[in-house]
Parts: C-alpha cells; structure tokens; sequence
C-alpha cells in the first residue's frame, strides 16, 4: 500500500496520531494520509447495479438488497448527519484539519460486491459468513466485498468509521486514503444481555442498544424478557398473565413490539432473542397463575431465593406443563423467523422451594434432580420442534447434572472454571463472566438496611459483585484464557449482562457503553492481536476515545472514555508504562 | 391535626402506605388523608397582594417578589407539566387512586405571608433565614410562611411535592390533607461541587443541575471552573487564557454565561460560587503565560503531581502576582453580587515543582512554607477586599501549616481526621469527605497501563477511591460524627464531589443523582432524625425513589433507587431487617 516512499513515511506518522478510527479492530488494516471528500451524489453500486442513498430507508423485506439498500442509506446518513467534527482527538491550535480551499479530490464510487445468496438463515445466529473487505483507492473508488449481506453491513459501518465531517460544516471527508481492509469476527456469539423484568425498557431505548450494537458488530441482543419481579411479555393466547404481571399496562411488550425489535435487530445484523427463565425466577407467574408457583413472594427471601419476590414453577405438575405448552405454541413460531435460540434460563434455582410443594415436600437433590432432568427434557424438546436451539444457564448441566442434547449451548456466568469444566464435557459455551463482563456491578446494593445490626451488617452496602467493572478490566478479558484448544473451539462467544435492578432508562446508555463495545473488540478482534500477544489499552484507548465521540453524536449516551486533556494530547501523557 | 377520630386512623395508614411524599424530610410533618385538588386558577397571594400565575416567568430583577413570582409560577408549573402519575409507588391492580368523579373538593387559596425584608444579601451565603411553615387545611387553604424569599421558594417545593397528576390527565391532587409542616434547614451549607475543568459542562447542564439542587434544597454550587487540564473561563481583561487554554472555542464560559449561571442559581435560592485552583492545579495557564508556571506537564507525571498535566504558579514571583491581580480585578466584582465566597484551592501543591523553579530550586518545606503563606495571604486580601470570603482546600492550614485569617473557611476532603483538626483549631469547615461524599469514585482509572509490569500493577484497574459510593453509604455519613459540640458548630455543612476525570454532559445527571439528594437531606434534616437516632435507610427509600420519579419526569437523568417490583411493593420487601 505504501510503494512511494513518501506515503510510507506518512503510514508511520499517523501511527503516532492520536486518531486511529476503526473500533473494533479489523483482523488486518492499511491506511495512508490522503484526504478524499465524500459527497451525497457518490456513485453506490450493488452486484453492478446502481443504488440510490435514500434517507430513512426501511426494508420492505429481509433479502440481501433491500437490507443493503438500508445499510448504505444508514451509514451514508451517519456520516453527513452526525457532525462529528473531531477537534476533541487533536490538540487545540495545532494544524489537523484538511483545508478544502486546497481543492478537493472526491470519492468517486462505493462498489459493492456481495459473492454469496442470503438465505433466511443469514439474519439468524447460524452459518452466516461475516466477513468483508473493503479498499479504498487514492483515486477515489471504494470497493467492498462480503460474502453475505451482513458481511455488507459490517464493511459499510467500518467505511463510516473512516470519515469526519470539517469544521466549516459543508465537508465530509477521510484523511486515510488509501486504505486495505480485511476482517471477520474472531468469536460468532458477540452479545449484549438486557433485563426487562427488573426495570422495564420501552421499545425505543432497545431500538437504540441495537443501533449502538450494530456499530460495535456486536451480533446477538438477548432480552432476558420475565422474572420473578414482572411479566412485560404479552401472550395472546393468555393475556392475564401481563395483565397481572406487568408493572403497568405501559410497561409490556405486545407481539408487534417483539416482532418490530426482533426485525430492526435483523435488518442491522442483530439476531435478537428471548429468555424466559425457569423453573426459577418465574415468581410472575403466580400473579395470574398461583396454583402453578411454589414460594411467591415467601419471607425472608433468601431462604428460598437469592431476590425477592421468589417464587419457582413445580417441578412435577401437569398444569406447569400444560401451561408452558399453550406459551411455547404461542411465543415459539412468532420469535423464530428472526433467531436460532431460545433460551430457558435455569440459573439459582433454590431447592427449598420445593418443600412447599404439596406433590414435593422435599429439598432433595436425589428427588428433585429427576423432576428438574424431565422438566428441562420437555421444554428443550419444545424448543428444537419450533426449529430453535435451546440454551440454559450452567446451573442446569453443572450444579443440576442435568443431562443435555448435544446442540443446547449453556451460557456461563461464575466464571473461568465453569466455562473449563462445560467445555471439558463438550458443551458449546457463551460467556458472561460476573468477575469481568457482569455490567451492573460495582454501584451498591438494591436492598435497603434498617438500622442497628442489619446495617452493620450491610455497611458500606456494597452489591455482591462489586466493584465496578471498568471498560479496562471488561478489556482484559479473554474467554478462552486457561483452554486447551479444542475447548477454546467450544466457546462461541459472550455476552454483556446488564441485569437491571438498579439500572433503567435513564442511566441505560452509560452502563452499557462504552464497556459493551471493550467486550466487543474481544469477540470481534480477539483478546490478542496477529502477533499473538495480547491487545494493549495503549492501542484501544484513542480508539475507543473516537469510537465513544461518534456513538454520543448518533444519539446514544455513552460514558466517556478519557478526559478531554487526554483525547487532545499525545497519548503517553495519560498512560502508564514500566 | 388528626382530632377525629377516623382521620386519626387514616393517618396511621398512611404511615404503612410507600407514598411517603417530601425530600428532604422537614423537621416536622403531620398529614392527614383527605383528598384535595388544585386547579390552575387557584387564588395566590403574597403578603396579601393577588400574584398571578405566569408561565415561564423571569424575575426582572432580584428582590423578593420577583423571586417569589416566578418560584410560583416554576411550582405550578411543575405540578401540572409533570405528569407525575405515580403508579410506580403503588401495587399494580391496587386502589391507590381518588376517584374524581365522586366530586372534587378544591384548593381555594395559597397564601403566602413573608415576614422579613430582604437584603442583597439574602441571594448570598450568609445569615439568610431559610425557614418556612406549611399549612393545608381540609378546607383548601395553604398557608406558607417565611422570614425570607428563599423561605418562601423553599415551602413552594415542599408544596409541590404534595401533589401528583390524576392518570385520567386532567386533574391534579393531593391525597394528604390537612398537612402542617414545620421546618428549617441543619446546616447553613448544602452543596453540590462540579469539575469544568476535566471535562467542559455547557451552561445547560450547570442550570440543570441547579433546577435539581432547588428542588433538593441544596443551596451551594461550587464550580471548580479551572485546572490544569483546562482553563474554560474568559477573561476580558486577559482573553488570551481561556483562547489558548480552553478545549475548545465553544468550551468556554464568557462572562455573561458567567453572570447567567449565577442569576439563575440566585433566582432559587442556589448560591454559585467559584474556584480557582491554585498554587497548584493551575498547568493550564502555562498554555497562555508559560513564564508563570513551573512544571508544565513533566513527566513522569506522579513525581510533580497527582495527575497530568502538571503545573504550579512560580511562588515567588512578581509576575505571577501582577497576573493575579489583574485576573482578580476582572473576576471579583463581576461574582461578587451573587455569592459571598471566593475559592482559591491549594489542593495536592507538588513540593518538587519549586525544583524547577530557577528563583527558588527547592523542594523543601522550610524554603517553601513562607513564599506559600505570603502567597495565600496576597490572594487573600484581594478576595476580602471584593467582600468575599477566602475558602481554601484543606492542605493550606494542615499540610503546610499557612496560618489563615479566621474569617477563612477550610474546605476537607481527606475525612473525619481533618475535620477534627480542623474544626479543633477554630477553623469553620465545609466537609467533603472522600470515603462518602466523592461521587466520581468507583468507576475505573482515567489513567491506560501499558502491557507487561504496568498491566500488572494497574490491575483489575480501579481508581483510588474505589468503590463506589452509592446512596446508602452517601446518606450513611454524618458530617459532625466525633465532634465535640463546640466543634461541630463549626462545621458549615459540606458539599458533594463530582470530579469529572470520567463524566461529562453524557453521564453528568446519572452519577449526581440520587446520590446528592442522600447528601442533601443529611445536611437539610440532619443525619439524626428528631429523637436523636440516625435516620433509617427504610424511611428513606420510599420517599426517595418518589423523588427520583419527580426528578426524573423534570428533565433530570437521576439513576433509579430501586426496582419497579421494589418501589411497588411493601417496603419490607426489599428491606433486611434483623
């Protein structure tokens, strides 16, 4: 990319920049220091045929060209609508901005090649190739090549990532042609868990974690959709059971609502897809249902769960069953055009629960671990019937001994051991490491302490997870770290959990970002670069510090990264090195 | 209040009800259980003249009924645009609401009586009386009471917080009839302190904050407006420090923001008082004047301060002085009507920085101690003569033993060991306790660490004041604890830190509230209750997360208290008790 010796002595100039775009990191990336314009009438071609930029295009339908159609209206509108004018990555006074009275040389062609038919499959999790190439010639011509059309959409953000908008306000431009793009996602399972139960988050602020997901080529949003505390989920086929175990009728999500999130998520490369949890943390349920729930609500909480209110589906009733059936048959065909999952929870559940239960009366694992094998049987077949893949907390398999079909994926959360011992039995494996990636951590305990020895004993009221999970310890975190190499294969990816008992719309956008998009390069880029060594926060941080700036400008309240000292200046005077 | 005996009963079910109402508590409430609705025609009256409802009303200059006009006019305005339904705080399913169709009984007047005259003074620190009564009888007529205007405004809130809006959208109510309250504040400084320098707030954010402080009855902001990252504030008289120390041209703060920033604070009773850091903390000015500074960003940063850049005013110099005049001379009288105070700093002064200082080349406290106190003494003068009054950072008196004039206020941040010296040598104090009282803690280094030995000392990367302080412990912390009598009288009250390494206008509102609201009603109500015991978490968090809700619905990002199932429930439900 650099054969005129000149060029080459810019490349290793912007290294020293602190502006280096492109987050998260492509597997292989060249660039140079020529400033190419972009205006509204470049010329977009699809497969050879012509592509208008049409601003707010919606797809009529999930195929590879209107998805595209979309994808090329919406980075073309990032680009001239966020204003990103990048003066809080460059010294102030200092010369970083090109000068357009200098003439300008223009992007001629944005040519995209998709080499592969999108089948249905391609907007679910599953076989689709993500990769792309994207090259950008100092003449002016972009080419861009993907196998599928959310390879397409990947290349397309990446492209958006190499542009800012000039001070004057009129001009668009990138300051790095040429550039030589090549990439594909390191781990196919890059998710981010929201919870909707504890706090209800209206359509809209979901919507918006898509698009910051989308941006970040995070692929996989999982709604952990019910819980003991509320039901928002509507089920046609049993209405009473949101009407009674909403917070408010405000607060639900209708079947349109879940087929509007679900198809956003597809037409952005965002597979979405639900839990319901249980037979646990299903205490819900009892609000329309109570003969179906054992322990609702029962005092002291922590005798029968580790939340309240507690409550758990019996383990060994035909009017559980019954019940799920008519839920399956209801929700299963309606999520499955847009996800390969479904996931059935199965985290704490607490064995007393069961001594309540009439056909129980006991905490035994030698009496209930069959009830709990032959529930999660059912349900799991269930599951594979509507086409989906089940997935279940690692309660189920580790704590349970639960026997499991090969295809269930088990999703971890306590931790490098768990994540050892799942794949050391051949489970595929998502990762949500508590200790790194749990990000609801660290900002106090949801219980309230009365006063005397409660309070000494809750002093200082620190939640169990704490502290604090910074974006450089989620960073730090590799989820194959401790396996041997055909365990590491098992693991798919993971997943960002914002359990939300103390988060809700308003603080929302800066729990999860811009520590989701830490988690993101891990499973996009890998823990370690080409060289084999692990990713720097030296690299990451003007990086992410960019990344952050454009996030905030497209409407999503990110945390910052640095201060502004920081952002401007040379990157050691905010770094610590040995 | 309760003489029949049914209302009697009603009020003791009130007290198990989770709508609690009113925060800060006042020193004294009784309610009742009768339903009264207010209209917006309803009859105002200040010391008896008719005072009109007037949307969006400016005072047109700083008296009391002008302050008091538009604090009416804000409070009404809040009752009926909020849309403060409050299905949050009750059971689902539940009959929590007056049904209107049984007939409205109304509120007829509101009669506010002020009982002093007030001073300039009275928009200042000082020896203001912030008292009021509150009465609302079965009949409909409200009674407020004041010595002051910021009396007045401070009853209006408390009316305010009374109220909520009827889901059929079209009423307005209170369920608490008849209320008397009685109340006054327990120390006269109640403040919130914000870091421009770090990171540049726009003046919407300040004035946010400031809407947010009135309805909390806090009455301080302190902007730490300038550090060694930046230097935001314009200086007519020498425009070439915020033009070559500020971010950006669009990061500053022009002298009419200034003004406005103040006014608005003074038209809620908010004073807004500022700091200039020094002798240390002041790097930033090396960008317009390098002659006056030593240590401008050496590095390694931790051997000539705590943070980069580094930076400290050459103590000993004539031209430093003749700087400081001028910038005093521009500065002071501009503030001055607005606040009685002035901060100068002194925080974390670098010994080592004199080393490279050519007039003096020492890092030795003997050479040091005397420049320093002729220093503070010359600074000093000049805020006196202005008519402010001197505070300094707690380093000034305690690490460096400068003797203070007495008027001086000492502002601690270093915990209950400083504020015991402190207050023991006579000095009155404003109490910003690091352990509690530091809202930025928690979160993550600002700070990225190389790979190899760095990575391993900055590991798992939690800042020096890690964990987060969350509400609880907030609230927990009383700022006299372990006084004598005679030294708790000097403590003026204290303020709340949000240092802004890693907040912006992004995560400003989520990370000050709720949490300053907890400081808030330490110092409004006192850390112990009227009986002397320590105020219980469990007769906060009802009336707190009603709040946040206000707080929420006026445009404030408040972060949740507690989670919807919480909020509805009965408190013992998300309480430990023992």
């Amino acid at each position: 990319m650099c054969s005129p010796f000149l060029s080459c002595l810019s490349l290793f100039l912007l290294a020293l920049s602190p502006v280096a775009a492109i987050w998260p990191a492509p597997q292989s990336l060249t660039k140079d220091s020529s400033v190419l314009y972009l205006h509204q009438n470049i010329q977009v071609t699809y497969n050879g045929a012509s592509m208008s930029y049409i601003y707010g295009y919606v797809p009529s339908k999930l195929t590879g060209k209107e998805v595209v159609q979309a994808g090329v209206s919406r980075t073309l509108a990032g680009i001239f609508n966020s204003q990103f004018v990048p003066w809080k990555l460059h010294k102030p006074h200092s010369n970083w901005e090109p000068d357009p009275s200098q003439g300008q040389k223009w992007l001629k062609t944005l040519e995209i090649v998709q080499s592969g038919q999108d089948q249905p499959s391609t907007f679910k999790a599953g076989e689709v190739d993500e990769s792309y190439n994207l090259t950008l010639s100092a003449e002016g011509d972009v080419k861009l090549n993907a196998v599928s059309s959310i390879g397409v959409l990947y290349g397309l953000e990446t492209f958006s990532q190499l542009f800012y908008q000039h001070s004057t306000g009129i001009f668009w431009y990138t300051p790095y042609a040429s550039v030589l793009i090549q990439d594909a996602p390191q781990f196919p399972h890059r998710g981010v868990m929201i919870d909707t139960a504890r706090h209800f988050f209206p359509v809209s602020d979901i919507l918006r974690t898509i698009d910051a997901m989308a941006w970040n080529k995070l692929n996989r949003l999982h709604v952990h959709v019910t819980d003991s505390q509320s039901w928002p989920l509507v089920l046609p086929s049993m209405p009473e059971v949101s009407e009674m175990g909403a917070y408010h009728p405000s607060q639900t999500y209708s079947p349109t609502d879940i087929d509007r999130i679900q198809r956003y998520g597809a037409e952005r490369g965002v597979e979405v897809y639900l839990e319901i949890d249980m037979p646990g943390h299903i205490g819900a349920v009892a609000l329309s249902h109570p003969e179906l729930i054992v322990a609702y609500n029962e005092m002291p909480f922590w005798w029968w769960c580790s939340e309240p209110p507690c409550g758990a589906f019996k383990l060994n009733s035909p009017a559980v069953d019954a019940f799920l059936e008519k839920l399956f048959d209801d929700l299963l065909p309606r999520v499955a055009p847009y996800t390969a999952y479904f996931h059935t929870g199965g985290d704490e559940l607490n064995k007393n629960d069961s001594m309540l239960d009439d056909a129980i009366r006991s905490n035994s694992s030698t009496v209930l671990q069959p009830l709990l094998q032959k529930f999660i049987d059912t349900q799991h077949v269930r599951i594979r019937k509507a086409g989906l893949t089940p997935i279940t907390w690692e309660e189920i398999p580790l704590a349970w001994n639960v026997t499991l079909g090969k295809d269930t994926v088990v999703h971890s959360w306590l931790g490098s051991d768990s994540i050892k011992a799942l794949t050391g039995k051949g489970f595929k494996v998502i990762d949500s490491n508590y200790n790194f990636w749990y990000l609801d951590c660290g900002r106090g305990q949801w219980l309230s302490w009365a006063n005397g020895n409660a309070f000494t004993m809750g002093y200082p009221f620190n939640d169990w997870c704490s502290p604090t999970k910074s974006w450089r310890l989620v960073y730090s975190y590799d989820p194959t770290a401790g396996l041997a190499p055909e365990e590491a294969k098992l693991v798919l990816g993971g997943e960002v959990a914002v359990w939300s008992e103390t988060i809700d719309p308003a603080n929302l956008d800066t729990l999860i970002w811009p520590r989701a998009s830490a988690a993101g390069e891990v499973l996009w880029s890998g823990r370690r670069d080409a060289s084999g060594q692990n990713r720097s926060q030296l690299d990451a941080t003007p990086r992410l510090n960019e990344f952050r700036e454009r996030m905030v400008l497209k409407g999503v309240r990110s945390s910052p990264v640095q201060m502004t000292f920081c952002t401007q200046g040379k990157p050691e005077e905010c770094e610590y090195a040995l």
